[in-house]
């Protein structure tokens, strides 16, 4: 069963908008083992739209369609390919129903042109209303209830309801194949695809697949490769394949099975030898934690207080640290300390150790590191002092230098840098490091006692 | 003239990175005009990508291919767009001497396969050795001194030096179309794009674009456009158009001339009345300034230093002052006071004031935005405190409560916002909000004076 996607809205043809949901998607498929050979970018234009829907269904079995579901007259994507497949679509009272609760909720101004959004192909059911069986029912090929629908032959539809927004998702099946429509904006169509759109992918698949990633930080990419390249090379099911991301490798082990236990089983061995080969490189095996959430967890593990002392990060690693709910038992605040006077004034650096060795040093994060754990009274602090650049660079410090220390329980480590990329990129790779030195040095210092 | 575009690679079908090439391509073309109508995502396979290119050419003008210009077997999208446009690829000296002196400054080991990438079309020159005559005379149609190439009709064909990786880029015209080949690696494919790839595109289209931003902050989309809406409808050149970016409105002025100046005057007099009609709402008109580079902008006209304190956005709106470089003129630095412990401590914010009214609240907004001045000795400080969630709300503070106080000259303003969306989307909405607010409160208070 290949997958294929089209991407429908002007905005990402004149740039406006990156495409995140591409992405998306695209993990997602791989993650179920779903093959996708083409996905496509096209604008609110009928004609275009059209075509390439056809250009689609000639060569995939499913196509997921995101975007282009809005109240708007630019806004097309059911109607041209509920027409191209030969739905007719007709108002769908609950559709309509749950509209009006929504605005209602949101206290919003109902206009007519809303219920464009309610309009659905002649009898549509929500899936959530069918039972297992008769989801399944709805696989490719299957006849359906629906009867005749545009004078064409018998097709089958359902509704994908959507909590976050006034546009509902909608799955079109017909002779073997399979159309999916999601909303555009990421807040609907994750949590849409997610619970609704990918288990019925696997059911229509009829293969259970299930992915573990190991994240792994301090090593880099063509290094991660290398070591698991006799995996790699070895194995079919599951397979294994690393992505870079910033200042980390994953490395997604994807097994398919007749049951989620059979896939489970063949993951767990392979997951465990990773483990055993990057040690405490490997941060999480779990897809959705990430690198924050990991240190947060094992400060919440030993009862462990942290502050942040930041100067080129300017409070990006505190800012992860808070984009992790709950973080406020170990966490309670940071120091941006971005010129010497601040990194004077908050955290004490000395000023001799300022003129001696310049901000940007191992002697300067040290003190940094400590004055934070005083100036907020916490167990722990993690500090940063790096240039960014573009402009600054030395003979001795070049750009992309980042020295970060961290201090716990009295002792303090400081590790030096040399990222290179944009000012961002350095700062974004800064605090990526900055995280996992903490996190290395939570668990020397604390693992197994 | 239109213009289309293919991204080769099978890590972008697999979602293992975001296609943020396609951003960048979409908004330059955009930028000069060209209209885009097809995107489409293919892997590194022969067969596919060829039928790919031939529906490109069948539908459009020129067509920008990107990635796949690589060493390796994988690599096919130079050996396959030749083939399809019936050029007959030879090693060209000229491209190996190049390909071996980039290899020695880097110091990296050539291998035998390396030799792939220098690999042209027969007869193909390097576009920096044309003069702007002989370039021009590549327009669409014009016969080349190439003479016949692969059997077929004659073309010409131009490398594309590329200063940062060892894959030139190549231009191949038969025809009245083009193909445009740029390496994937976007530090290698930007700098060909702009430098060499974006002129040759305005020359051949004949017509020179401009554009100008007029970025607006503090209103909402549909007002926006609402507000705009007789100058959508009653103009052609320049075009409008309305983007909406998190916590922004964005609007596109582009206009087409014959000369750069012809096309500035056409934008002129409407980025004028668009700064008429909403005044102090828009922070910038050019594209090129952020939101927190217009406060820094005006931080430094007035000479105020700045301090933030934040809790729920947690270091963010400081992490997007210390993004623009040199800012250590005005901002020294800020607090992160997640618990109330910490806004009490760094910024002393009175304990009866957080029980009285609680940690979201106006009062404690503006404590925090008192405190902050008075903690780092500056001009002014924006403070942040609110509920980003996913817990926590009640029915006094609902989800997305945000308090924003900004201190200024011993006057404090706080304003009160209720945001939606998820804990980052709240939290990113905040931290704009928060450098808007400091924004109008230096207007007011400065200017003119």
């Amino acid at each position: 069963m290949t997958v294929e996607m089209i991407f429908v809205g002007t905005e990402l043809l004149l740039g406006n908008i990156v495409n995140t949901n591409g992405q998306f998607l695209s993990e997602q498929c791989a993650a179920i083992g779903l093959p996708v050979y083409y996905q496509t970018v096209v604008g609110d234009n009928e004609e275009r739209l059209s075509s390439v829907i056809e250009t689609a269904f000639s060569r995939s079995d499913v196509v997921l369609l995101c975007g282009g579901l809005g109240p708007t007259e630019d806004d097309l994507t059911k109607e041209v390919c509920a027409r191209t497949m030969g739905f007719r679509l007709a108002e769908h009272p609950e559709a309509r129903a749950e509209l009006d609760a929504f605005m209602g909720k949101m206290k919003l101004h109902i206009t007519e042109n809303n219920y464009k959004q309610a309009m659905a192909p002649e009898g549509a059911v929500y899936a959530d209303q069918l039972t297992a069986d008769e989801l399944n029912g709805m696989a490719a090929g299957a006849a359906g209830d629906q009867g005749e629908a545009g004078g064409s032959k018998a097709g089958r539809s359902l509704l994908l309801r959507n909590p976050n927004g006034t546009a509902p998702g909608l799955v079109m099946e017909k002779n073997g194949k399979a159309a999916i429509l999601l909303p555009g904006p990421p807040n609907e169509m994750k949590p849409m695809f997610l619970e609704q759109v990918k288990p019925y992918l696997v059911k229509k698949s009829g293969q259970v697949f299930l992915s573990a990633v190991v994240k792994i930080c301090g090593v880099g990419e063509s290094s991660v490769e290398t070591r698991v390249l006799d995996l790699v090379d070895s194995q079919t099911n599951p397979t294994i394949a690393t992505y870079a991301k910033t200042g980390e490798v994953h490395i997604r082990v994807t097994a398919s099975g007749k049951t989620e236990e059979e896939a489970q089983k063949l993951i767990k061995p392979c997951v465990k030898e990773l483990k055993k080969r990057f040690g405490d490189d490997v941060y999480t095996a779990k897809p959705e934690v990430s690198l924050e959430m990991a240190v947060v967890k094992l400060l919440n593990k030993y009862g462990l207080t942290m502050t942040t002392a930041e100067s080129c990060t300017g409070g990006m690693v505190a800012a992860r640290l808070v984009s992790v709910p709950g973080v406020s038992d170990v966490f309670s605040g940071g120091f941006v300390t971005y010129s010497n006077k601040a990194k004077r004034k908050f955290l004490e650096v000395s000023k001799t150790t300022l003129k001696k060795y310049t901000a940007v040093s191992t002697e300067v994060a040290k003190e940094m590191a400590i004055g934070g754990v005083f100036a907020n009274d916490s167990d722990m602090c993690v500090s940063v002092t790096g240039l960014a650049g573009p402009d600054g660079a030395t003979d001795e410090i070049p750009l992309g230098r980042v020295y970060i220390g961290c201090c716990l329980k009295g002792k303090t480590v400081v590790k030096e840098y040399n990222f290179s990329g944009s000012r961002e990129k350095i700062r974004e790779l800064a605090a990526s490091a900055a995280l996992d030195l903490a996190r290395r040095c939570i668990l020397e210092q604390c693992k197994g006692k």
